[in-house]
């Protein structure tokens, strides 16, 4: 439905969709963009800004007949909203959130699931807005593709020829399998970033205390917290038993120290140590 | 007791005391060395090596007045006996463990407590050997001094000039504060690294499948478990109440993904975001 020439449509410019716009204007794509924050279409410095074709409502990136949904999950529910009375059968949406179900849900709901693709770059840190944007931030990244059964297959080879013209390495694979396994691939990971700033914070530690190892742990929580509130709750089902695996393990870190005893406290570390050699 | 052209005695030829040694070596500075580990004495091919007076018991460093032991925290305790009855008054003794509590009450116990400083540099990563060692490792790394109360004043000064030297940027603190603010700014991210490393085996869910955040927070789990054991227990009467305050945390967020709440997720998480920026 698409060819290399036709322009792509952007909600949404922060570090996902600015990175986005970044590598399409460098390979000559006509980018029509919407963001919230009208500043960045009048701002007239930024080279790649000024390549964008920014309109003023969500609906008008329409006029692409591939369109990128690149707000945080809590919001992308209601940009598809927004979009889908337009949707045609020439049009391919497609989203970046970090988790999948509820999207497909949504689209589900709205009639659209057979012109929507659930996309997820793994690619990015803690920061956010344009500013964090930048380019080829998705080559070598790994971007699940989710489809519904009612997905179109074309709609399908759209997303994947998408993705791969960034760079991505793609892999196609069930919402269900996706978010049970960003509980523990990404959420959880957070989560545990997350309760080590509110142990340090309790404990009178500041981030300026750390060293270089305590800083990489404690790094995602300096993420945002309406993004991460929604991708947590969004994949709760998922999340709940992730966080409750985690307590376990450490668990059975803090009963190991307590017993002081050696050769468990070598086992634990070692079991530890031979997963993070793969 | 030294001066800026005395040699310098180093037990442990690790990422620690390799870089101390790389260092030195840059500096002009003869340096005598005992390393557990014979073979790096015969390797001829690494110009830093070369430069080395390698010796082959731990006692013939004590022929340099200033002697680092950079041996794991396990192992220290035995080095510092096999150096002890060696001590004289122009000796100094440093180490540069992640606990001190203990080795300073093993060098009271051995009578050689005033010319020992305990030392800690917040330097290098979960990496291990000689081959992990580099230069200017310690250039504006926190390095805390612990010096007991019978240490003699001269041998704090050498030891505080020691480590200025290596660009490290000191702090005299107690062995008791030092201990129990390590315990939360680096043993505990080390055990939530290892927990996630745990929690993430268990599920079936391998390193490769993280991305670059939760790369970063089970990066410690790759840590040596020798080294980590013997820390963790060392140090277990303040490591403990650190794990239990990490398991609070984490029980929070849990309870508030449960729930469901919006607004006391994003409070969560906020409170988390706020300490991240200091």
């Amino acid at each position: 439905v698409t060819d290399e020439s036709s322009p792509i449509g952007i909600v949404g410019l922060g570090l996902i969709g600015g990175s986005i716009a970044r590598d399409l204007v460098r390979l000559g794509v006509e980018v029509v963009v919407h963001d919230r924050d009208g500043a960045l279409a009048r701002e007239t410095h930024d080279p790649v800004l000024r390549r964008l074709r920014f309109v003023d409502a969500p609906v008008e990136v329409m006029r692409a007949s591939l369109v990128v949904i690149a707000v945080p999950v809590g919001a992308a529910g209601e940009v598809l909203r927004a979009l889908a009375p337009a949707v045609t059968d020439r049009h391919v949406l497609v989203d970046v959130g970090s988790t999948k179900r509820d999207i497909i849900a949504r689209a589900h709901a709205l009639g659209i699931a057979a012109r929507f693709v659930g996309c997820h770059p793994l690619a990015g840190d803690h920061r956010s807005g344009w500013a964090a944007s930048r380019q080829a931030l998705f080559t070598g990244a790994p971007v699940s593709i989710c489809p519904a059964p009612e997905t179109g297959t074309d709609a399908v080879e759209t997303a994947l020829a998408f993705w791969r013209r960034l760079g991505g390495c793609v892999e196609i694979e069930t919402a269900d399998a996706h978010d049970a396994r960003m509980a523990y691939a990404s959420h959880l990971p957070h989560a545990a970033s997350v309760a080590l700033a509110l142990a340090l914070g309790a404990a009178g530690v500041p981030p300026g205390r750390l060293g270089p190892g305590g800083r990489d742990v404690a790094r995602l929580a300096g993420g945002s917290p309406v993004l991460w509130r929604d991708i947590l709750l969004a994949n709760r089902d998922s999340v709940i038993p992730a966080i409750r695996d985690f307590e376990a393990a450490l668990r059975r870190i803090r009963e190991t120290v307590e017993s002081a005893d050696l050769e468990r406290m070598e086992t634990v570390l070692a079991g530890a140590r031979d997963w993070s050699r793969g």
